[in-house]
């Protein structure tokens, strides 16, 4: 078999544990990405259907819920009261990061599984807070990732477990793009330390590389250092407009990466090893292209993978599946629980301006 | 005139002041760099001619020198004591980096100018001395860094400083290679600390990244953070086997990067502002490809490019030309000490694991 027809491979899903059931949908937050992405994502999902859609103005979730023939549509205070928990089996939370805690709360009191948007609260603490309550209820517990479900990321991780790239070395990372471009709104809440975190470059973007190079290394990063600044109009309240960090991971393989949320947008993910070296470049968002470079070899593969609707798709049914089938889930709580750790490692040495263990 | 017809201009040599005259090399250190890219470069050359080679064996300085029909082969010792001065006018020094020193010394005692290898030399302090010598002597001094006179790297220089990428935000820059795959050779100069001074990876590979983005960005860093390890047989004596350092350019850009002497060859530069990219990839070694991207447009541009032995031509004869009007030299001693003390603040960032101003 030639590389292209096995990594034509990775376009199954080979995750995909069971074909029967329904995991019925609480979509709590109505912001774009939950309303342009999540919602078809699901209809064009196998295992998955919304009934419940969740948001701060009762008039925004009816009239959403009506456009898409969704049975209810509630205020953020009904969901908390236990509104319709006969109607839904888990809850999707894609509010900003400071509120993620009290609505896995309340998913826990209710029984219901929880799929959390990245990164999975505001701080380290907080998300630490919420992986115990979703414990002590026995709740599965996922965060939406999404790069796990990705064939290009997936055949890239197996292609570095076999050995294609030698032994790592060290990788590096980028993701920006403009925000007040994309949402021209300065009151929005990645710029508001109170909801975003501890910034908004690192925990909204860098969180990408991070996670992205944990699952493709398959270990954790033990130390980090920093730099970031903050220089132009809206960007006041955050550390991080921009910043630069540099990972340790485990067995001495360092990655450097920069993030902006003010700038021109680009994604790159690229891992050198001792023997070849394996390049996402665009690397997160939408369409991946996986370039494979060895002495001997020079591959682009560009149709292996999703467009970001796809990956979204695959997020939701993979979730279902687990919840289903009882099946562990990979970016589970304890997993999420290193990037924010990772991110706070961070944050300090940038602060300190000295190297932080994780 | 279009995008592509303005790069073009860039294969023309812009800083040309003179055609007439030549100047006379003795050619310091007969390496590989030396015997199959300088001497083949200058007699491509327009102003240059090599009339003496000098090396640690006699025998070998004879040999090369017959072979390329080159008056002179002497010893150091000879060069020393000041043989065959009536029959060069300038030295290019591509020995070892801690010989660099003596052989300048002894060109300002016989007032030559003097071509010199990068880095400039083994520390940040005996590089202060060497240039206090040319200084005192009043001889021409130029590292021999080659990027200022790519068309490629000047052709994006120009662009950034014409706003094609709105403000700079941050940059990235990898070169790695496997040393003991093109030099199998454990007792090497690169690996050996008393020779090559700090490391082998940042003094040899990072210096690119570094001296590139200065050019480029027109502007100096201002602080340092950095990791280094040494994994592998052969590097034990030096500590960056493979290093990723953080610089702080003025202005608050970051830039971070990777260098390594054991690991699959890679180049790349890549410079993002506010309003677009410019990537270098490959960016050091060979044909350069500079790709242009912003919102609306996406160049990739293979063909201004120098191969590297048209690069060290043009770099004999940058040099030639300086010597011969007088003009001022762009990558002088001044300007390499800044790279010196540059390396020696990674060094110390990783030693320390704190950031290290500069």
């Amino acid at each position: 078999m030639g590389i292209h027809s096995w990594i034509q491979e990775y376009t199954e899903r080979d995750w995909q544990t069971t074909t029967n059931g329904t995991v019925r949908f609480a979509l709590i937050g109505l912001g774009w990405w939950t309303v342009d992405v999540a919602i078809p994502a699901i209809e064009s999902s196998t295992l998955c259907e919304t009934t419940v859609l969740v948001s701060g103005s009762k008039e925004k979730a009816e009239r959403i819920a009506d456009e898409h023939d969704i049975e209810h549509g509630l205020t953020y205070d009904e969901y908390h009261d236990g509104a319709a928990t006969e109607a839904y089996d888990a809850v999707y939370i894609g509010t900003p990061n400071a509120y993620h805690f009290e609505h896995v709360k309340s998913a826990a009191r209710f029984d219901k599984a929880a799929l959390c948007e990245k990164p999975l609260e505001a701080t380290a603490e907080r998300a630490q807070r919420l992986v115990e309550a979703a414990e002590d209820a026995d709740i599965p517990l996922m965060t939406a990732y999404r790069m796990q479900v990705d064939p290009a990321v997936r055949c890239a991780r197996e292609l570095i477990e076999d050995g294609f790239i030698g032994e790592p070395t060290h990788v590096y990372g980028n993701n920006s793009q403009s925000i007040l471009e994309m949402i021209p709104d300065p009151d929005q809440w990645r710029l508001d330390p109170d909801v975003t975190g501890y910034g908004t470059s690192v925990m909204d973007l860098g969180i990408y590389t991070i996670n992205t190079a944990r699952f493709l290394l398959r270990r954790d990063p033990v130390a980090a250092t920093a730099y970031m600044t903050s220089e132009h109009d809206g960007f006041e309240a955050v550390p991080d407009e921009r910043a630069a960090f540099t990972l340790t991971f485990e067995g001495g393989v360092p990655l450097v990466s920069t993030a902006s949320q003010n700038t021109q947008g680009d994604t790159q993910l690229k891992i050198t090893g001792t023997e070849g070296q394996i390049d996402l470049d665009p690397a997160f968002h939408g369409k991946v292209i996986l370039s494979l470079n060895r002495d001997d070899i020079h591959i682009d593969i560009e149709n292996t993978s999703y467009s970001g609707d796809d990956e979204m798709e695959a997020v939701f049914d993979y979730f279902a599946d687990r919840v289903l089938s009882g099946e562990e889930i990979y970016p589970d709580g304890h997993h999420a629980l290193v990037d924010m750790e990772t991110i706070h490692a961070i944050h300090e040495a940038a602060e300190t301006g000295s190297s932080v263990d994780i």
